[in-house]
């Protein structure tokens, strides 16, 4: 698909960007892919914008001339997201990075979109306080609160729903707007904060937001537990998270993933199933939530208990975790993830995932498992090369089934990734016909001509 | 103002509800008043539904005929939400008051919109569970989170925004969506849930939620403990939420609220500043927070504290708390009570209330104040007859100088009475005006004839 920018907006761009306007090729592939198996497709330019007032121009100009603009943080989205299908302007807002302020006494920063989370907590050093959501990728908490992202701590800390309490947001026509605030209720109207967290994009660019922080524990310690099954494992968490202990994070991972991981960072850990504990508090309280965990995984069968309290000990623990996902890509050199992601009741958790490993069973391609078991919410990792059709294919058939699966369990097609492009059929099944119309009525009054992010989340119709 | 209602639809409503339709005027009275000073406006007829379909027939009967409809539960709101502008059918959900499903496993409970907090607690005996979200009334579920309420322990627990997962919602035309799942996080779409949770009833009509479960805390503790100044029972309040101690309640009254108890209730508690804390968690993680909390206190001057751990202690402890509101309302009898709801973020909230009593020495009507401090959020009871003009414009005077107040301190004119009628004014001071806007274009994109709670929320214009 070729396109074509107009003239004067070229030239308007230009004129305002300089530099920071581009049409090239190599940029313009840059910004039109992601981590994911998503065939890319390139804008037909990038702005690097580096103010609200740039980003409402922009927005402005392409309205004007009924262009497509697709914002961009670090492109570590993996459902297609930042892809161009119809062309346009990526506006890439990773060079608004400044962190503009920290409210330590409140509990909450100030951040400009292009912030990453490692940015943030870069910033927080000495004030005691951490930003919690860990999605793995360091990417934007613009692109998080766009995804509606979480990643391991989620099960004690929430999502990005729970933690933005405000935005500036450029609106379709350019308008700016601010949503939420910075106390800590409030009922006061709309929770337009939280219809654009999850948005994708599509109802609005957000360029600022303001962000719940944390104290730094006053205590942490980490363990890794390995299971003679996937099953036991399962039961493991599903136990710990009924009886309302508040572990900050309960990973999982399969043999293969850590066969991988041995591969990947030449350890030796045992090739079964395990699991990754961490858990915040006062010294007693991480001390009881340990136990009482311990216990838990001990009558059913996990062994090889580790435990770690000084941060090197946790960090070397956690690395094994943290390395996984590209551990596995690296069993196929070459290849890439088609990325799934469902989340389902825990209570339906074990039969869940023992339904997909009867499924992995039935295809020639490598998969791993592993996921933020707490929240009921896991990932495989199916590695496949994109110039293959019968892998390709294998590969959207176990996507299907395990997502349609997930739905039936009165769970989600995604539990953190996000629609983009890639769930979007999906939308109609979990959500029904009647919320996806509203979502296009949403969609349609607050961007009328479908300029914002075009193609994304809402199913084609 | 007077209405009447088409006789087709009269016809139509008689035919389908029988007895479960009324025009009597008792019961539009009934149907048209709130807790607070607002003056009645009665709807022209209440229909009494049970059931999902019963509400969808009558929101699309009366979109037929161009009637407003007002959805109703208990009338335990403050704002005017449930009063009748424009006349109308008063839609009473609290005959639906079946807990559909409770899910123990996974710690959630599918209820009809008329369950009450109270109801869902009784049904929840036994599991191990309990629902926390207390405004103090025994409001139903479906008016909490139209409202987007909270009250004493959303500290710890949230708001309804944090504790609603799923709804089904009547729209404006009558089709009946589905919002929102049973698994615990979810990326997938616009969020509507959230959207509808705060706008009191004017973008849809709630009649089923799926609300989140806790674990019953295997211990819990309570304490009461007087402060030689507000001042001082503020800042015991700072810097136990600066700390990060988990509190589960900590709730702030005044010295004429603690007089207005001890006329009501026959105490004879010390007629001072006086904090209200609840403590839940492991034996040893209560124990260990509440020394820190008492430390605190003591530090900063607070005495008498008084400790309890047995339920019946913790309940005596708390009655004063819970009487706080009407043992007010019995200091001057016949008067009615003027709605305010600020929320600060906590590093403003001491300045806030000094200021606000600054305020109170001016004024000629006894006021109390208290409040969920903890969250920053606390009232006044501002005791009015209203039938003296006077006492009504010190009372608007001192509204809005709190409210404005709020507002300069990056706060909010409601933290969880919601907008209603009677804060109608502040939302553009509060959100600007392009959110308010956004908020309007939301309400006539999915109500496009203003039938559903019309008047409520966005101010005039």
């Amino acid at each position: 698909m070729s396109h074509s920018l107009p003239e004067t907006l070229i030239h308007s761009l230009q004129q305002q960007f300089q530099q920071r306007f581009s049409q090239g090729e190599s940029q313009c592939l840059q910004h039109g892919r992601d981590e994911s198996v998503h065939t890319p497709q390139p804008p037909d330019a990038v702005v690097m914008a580096e103010s609200t007032a740039e980003v409402a121009t922009v927005v402005r100009l392409c309205a004007q001339h009924g262009i497509p603009v697709i914002p961009y943080g670090v492109g570590s989205s993996v459902e297609g997201h930042v892809l161009a299908p119809q062309g346009g302007i990526s506006l890439d807002l990773s060079g608004m990075n400044e962190v503009l302020a920290i409210h330590a006494e409140d509990g909450d920063a100030v951040v400009q979109a292009g912030v990453t989370r490692k940015q943030l907590n870069d910033a927080l050093k000495g004030t005691g306080l951490f930003f919690p959501i860990d999605p793995g990728a360091d990417a934007t908490l613009g692109g998080m609160a766009a995804t509606r992202a979480s990643g391991t701590n989620a099960v004690r800390y929430g999502t990005m729903k729970d933690n933005v309490l405000a935005t500036t947001t450029v609106l379709a026509d350019g308008r700016v707007m601010k949503t939420g605030g910075r106390s800590r209720k409030s009922s006061a109207g709309y929770d337009l904060t939280r219809l654009l967290v999850g948005s994708e994009g599509t109802l609005g660019v957000m360029t600022e937001l303001t962000v719940k922080l944390y104290p730094i524990p006053e205590a942490m310690s980490a363990a890794v537990c390995t299971f003679p099954s996937i099953e036991a494992a399962v039961q493991t968490v599903i136990q710990t998270i009924q009886l309302g202990i508040p572990v900050a994070r309960i990973e999982l991972l399969d043999a293969l993933s850590l066969k991988a991981i041995n591969l990947f960072s030449k350890t030796t850990l045992a090739e079964a199933p395990t699991l990754f504990f961490e858990f915040h508090g006062s010294p007693a309280g991480v001390e009881e939530q340990a136990q009482t965990v311990q216990a838990i995984a001990g009558e059913l069968g996990g062994t090889d208990f580790e435990w770690a309290t000084r941060p090197e000990d946790r960090s070397r623990l956690w690395q094994a975790r943290h390395d996984a996902y590209f551990a596995c890509l690296q069993l196929k050199p070459g290849c890439r993830s088609f990325p799934t992601d469902v989340c389902v009741p825990i209570s339906r958790l074990a039969e869940c995932i023992a339904d997909t490993q009867a499924d992995i069973a039935q295809v020639s391609i490598p998969i791993a498992l592993f996921g933020h078991v707490g929240d009921g919410n896991f990932h495989l990792v199916v590695l496949v090369d994109t110039d293959n059709p019968k892998e390709m294919k294998e590969a959207a058939w176990i996507s299907q089934r395990v997502v349609e699966r997930a739905i039936a369990m009165e769970g989600t097609c995604t539990g953190e990734h996000g629609i983009g492009l890639g769930k979007r059929q999906y939308l109609p099944l979990e959500h029904g016909d009647v919320a996806v119309e509203v979502m296009r009525t949403i969609k349609q009054a607050l961007d009328p001509h479908n300029r914002l992010n075009p193609g994304k989340v809402l199913p084609p119709g």
